[in-house]
């Protein structure tokens, strides 16, 4: 099978084009022949060395992809070949809570991941995919849509009549204001760009603003909700961004802490964590459980994912790329 | 009326012995003559002024205390005088979520506290000093425990069997020992001296470090539950020790934010917060649901307050003094 | 002020206009003008004498209503006369958990209701009406509204994606169709007319099944899930539907028991509670806090209140008789 | 091996002694030694034909057992022969919410239990017994602790402080008044002799009735409360005495709903469910996960199982019969 390898933490980028056997179903694992696959920001840092982040090498990166099942184990009776499937972020986390074991088996971290033509994967971690989905929408959402919906849903108990306010427009960020949308809750975002804020207003974000005319968002986002502050925000940035969401949430109100945009490491005003009484959720994407709860959600027409670009398997430097720009909107797929 | 009031914010300490006349309940207040007050390291920080905490001057300090009540309002049907009761930390908030205003209405913050022998404040924000628990026990209560419960039972949601960890020996700690310990938990504590761990111990501690001897305490709490990490984290130092704590917790486990004793901004690694899918709660005190459900646990017996001392209301300067000292094991307590 | 008084409870109907003095807002009292009620079931079991209901006579009926500010007790700074208010089924239930002494302040039960121009009630009671919110759609939520949002939101912990199923077209099943639309869910209804499920259909209901064709609803309900069952069951019913609605629920999911149309006790297959893992919440209305974030979604636009028809303050009798014939879809307002 | 068998379902009692083929595990199982095995009042209602309960036929009965693994699957890695495990009530019941499919492979339901020499079951379904439990008293846990844990800990959210009223002194409700105490709460029992009576005050019940002498024992326990009613029931008689149940638990109280000891279905008051707006939980046993913390409590020291009496494995019947006859307090274990 044709594969993607990082070939060298040092000198990036390294992507490479390799041929490799293909791997075989184990007795309860299926053989999934990968069609669709979208990337995170994750991936342009193994890839393109963001932030010194590393990891064994040669390795398969990116975890998310969606496809056909092409062999059965021999003790799987619950698929059939032809199958249409999402695979999820980490493999061994079904359900219940989350473990260091279910983090170290994340696809495309310490391990190899999905950009190749095939990959063998226990049965029980896939998700049907429903008729009226595509693969190319599927592969959207084992980490970005998985991650909003853990922040905002499984997490964050968002409530309908809530404000959420978002930071950007990656792949979280667009997910978590279709899933808050889909909730019924109030969105407001922040972002770069008036192009930008134009498409957030048309996914129903209710007030948007261009933070390069003014920094102080959090005053802005304090101000949208009669001085008093949000109840939730999706803080994809990080250390740089923290302080701000801090001063931007209600007493009592939720940050969802998902991103290293800024960095992994800064200055925090702690004290305000304590006298405002907030909930910090740190977020790492779900279970396989909420996966097939966001895929149940596009199949009945709540969800759209929004795709920026489709690339071909051959141009998958090109797509990451893309990402690294910060020119997207939305998700960035690649086509086998 | 006696009271102690905070007189300048400058040339701290400032602590002046004065007398203010009698305050008058209002229509559904009642006037309680408070017998005990107990300290907490906030009432420190405002009265030595440490942090450069401020607030208006002249002002009256404390927030903990318990007393009899000797007067009600006209329309207060639900006390008689003579009852004993406890007062709540903010008035404001019998029950439901936090919000500023709450805060905004703490005792002793930007409001009068309770350093004096009279206060009218609402019948609905009273609690009733059972039979069996002493004033000057329910007067340790309305901060300290309370926080301690908000941390582990009402935010924490603590389970038997799961395993806590606390830091040092003051009112917070020792209540969040006694507490997890009634909740059927597990108790890692560290501590500066071999005598406060001894009395860790007899308070039910399963295993106590001193930190002065071992500083790397977060990976011997990881030892101490296989490695895993701990289930919870009563965190009262603030950023110099939430790196520690951080390491110190197993993945999707819980810290309670609740200590400015090492400052109140500081540098944090926040990416582990969210590879470990970590759950971190902001935590100010609580409800007055929160004290009632306090109370009635030491009414049970199933909680005893641990006195460190009491002091006369005329030495009310040293019993600060000793707080800041560090040297009490539990609550200090002023008799009026 | 003008007043409909039940006057026995024997040879109901019994309703009779009176005129009785105007009531005196108490220190942290307002008196409220009423402009808006609406009408529950409840209403015209207390009033019709349905299923022997009783209670001091003679006393006002009815619990729903909305106006306007018409003085202010001496303590009250927070409103204004003029301002736009909607009040709480049960006054003193303002957040936290429910109450023996909650439940025993319902307006219209055992004590004095709404059906009068005149009202004084604590100020901290009340919910302002934003802009944008009629008095009629306002006075439609404290009862009807607030129950169905407290059995899907704040107890039932709805979630994206979830199906609900409803029965029936009255003011609480067509509020939980609103609110579980608005919410992201997917809602079966059942229903006695094909022109009441085209209604349904109109505001979202996914599917539609007239049970006086297939008495089978659970089965039908299945059907659509499946065969799994749906998340969850806003049961107005009560005894007579409540084992079907047994068996149309998934394992582990959720019944929110809500009525007695068809009495107050029956013949209940609790195995299947059992075996099945449910969840059953009995749901009796809801704090202000409810009503609060129930208005604030009307506010928003993201729920519409239907109003079946308007009837003037004399004709109250016959909006009674309207209610109990079952004609009516949604909520019946009388207007003063 | 040697097996029991239920051999029809007609003519009980039926339990035969029999021979049959050693079981292989898969490549994913591991085979496990039966040593111990516990009973509960469904292994009499399946083996004694009580309610008749039915099922295929033969088939081997009894769901809870710990043991020693003779012998691994080709994949098992993270087991080694000779650890000490418990087996799960349901072993696809890892974590997570509960399903139909999970309460399908209920071992000795539908399918084969546990009364035999060996099984074999899936290596992720099993918990290791930590030093210090024994067999016996692990064998104990897997359907009557769970169940309890289910119905206090993770589904009642029992806080300290709390009462808890419990019927009786079979296995469920000796584990629920030992898991109550170990967190905290307070426990008021009911029971038919003043022996059993005496036993549980000496393990913890603060108070007991005996029901043959004060039938009301609802009332009693309202008094016990001060008028107000309990917050958990953990009923396990059903129908006859869940209208009690509902009477002595407070509003806004939670009944865990377990047994059948009283009949499957039978005439409930649900109009009392909604007026006092109770939370009634039906209780299934519990996932894999609940035993694993279980299992930790035992080996903490927190909860001792009580273990009414030991018979040999050739004695099963007998054994059986002494379930029934209910003169048993605590749990009946047979050894292998």
């Amino acid at each position: 099978m044709r594969a993607f390898q990082i070939t060298g933490t040092e000198g990036f980028p390294s992507l490479q084009l390799t041929t490799l056997p293909d791997p075989q179903p184990g007795p309860s694992e299926v053989l999934v022949r990968i069609r669709s696959v979208s990337l995170n920001y994750r991936d342009c840092m193994n890839v393109l060395g963001i932030r010194g982040v590393t990891g064994p090498v040669p390795r398969i990166p990116c975890s998310d992809a969606a496809g056909e099942i092409a062999a059965l184990g021999p003790e799987v009776t619950d698929w059939q070949v032809g199958d249409r499937v999402v695979l999820p972020f980490m493999p061994s986390w079904l359900s219940g809570p989350f473990t260091q074991d279910h983090a170290a088996a994340a696809l495309g971290g310490a391990i190899d991941g999905v950009l190749r033509d095939l990959i063998a994967l226990p049965a029980a971690s896939l998700v049907a995919v429903p008729e009226g989905v595509t693969l190319d929408q599927a592969a959207t959402l084992p980490c970005a849509a998985v991650t909003a919906w853990n922040a905002l849903i499984t997490r964050g108990g968002l409530q309908p009549g809530q404000t959420v306010l978002i930071l950007g427009s990656g792949g979280v960020s667009v997910f978590a204001l279709s899933i808050a949308r889909l909730a019924g809750a109030r969105v407001l975002a922040i972002t770069s760009s008036d192009e930008k804020a134009h498409r957030l207003r048309q996914l129903g974000a209710a007030e948007v603003l261009n933070y390069r005319d003014t920094p102080d968002w959090h005053l802005w986002a304090r101000q949208q909700t009669g001085g008093e502050g949000v109840d939730h925000v999706v803080e994809i940035g990080g250390p740089e961004t923290l302080n701000r969401s801090i001063q931007a949430v209600r007493h009592g109100g939720h940050i969802a802490l998902i991103g290293v945009l800024t960095g992994t490491v800064g200055q925090i005003e702690t004290v305000h964590l304590l006298r405002k009484g907030l909930r910090l959720n740190g977020i790492y994407v779900g279970s396989r459980d909420l996966l097939a709860q966001v895929t149940q959600c596009v199949a009945q027409g709540g969800l759209l994912p929004v795709i920026d670009r489709v690339f071909p398997f051959e141009a998958s430097a090109e797509a990451l790329r893309h990402l690294e720009s910060g020119a997207h909107f939305g998700k960035i797929v690649i086509q086998l």
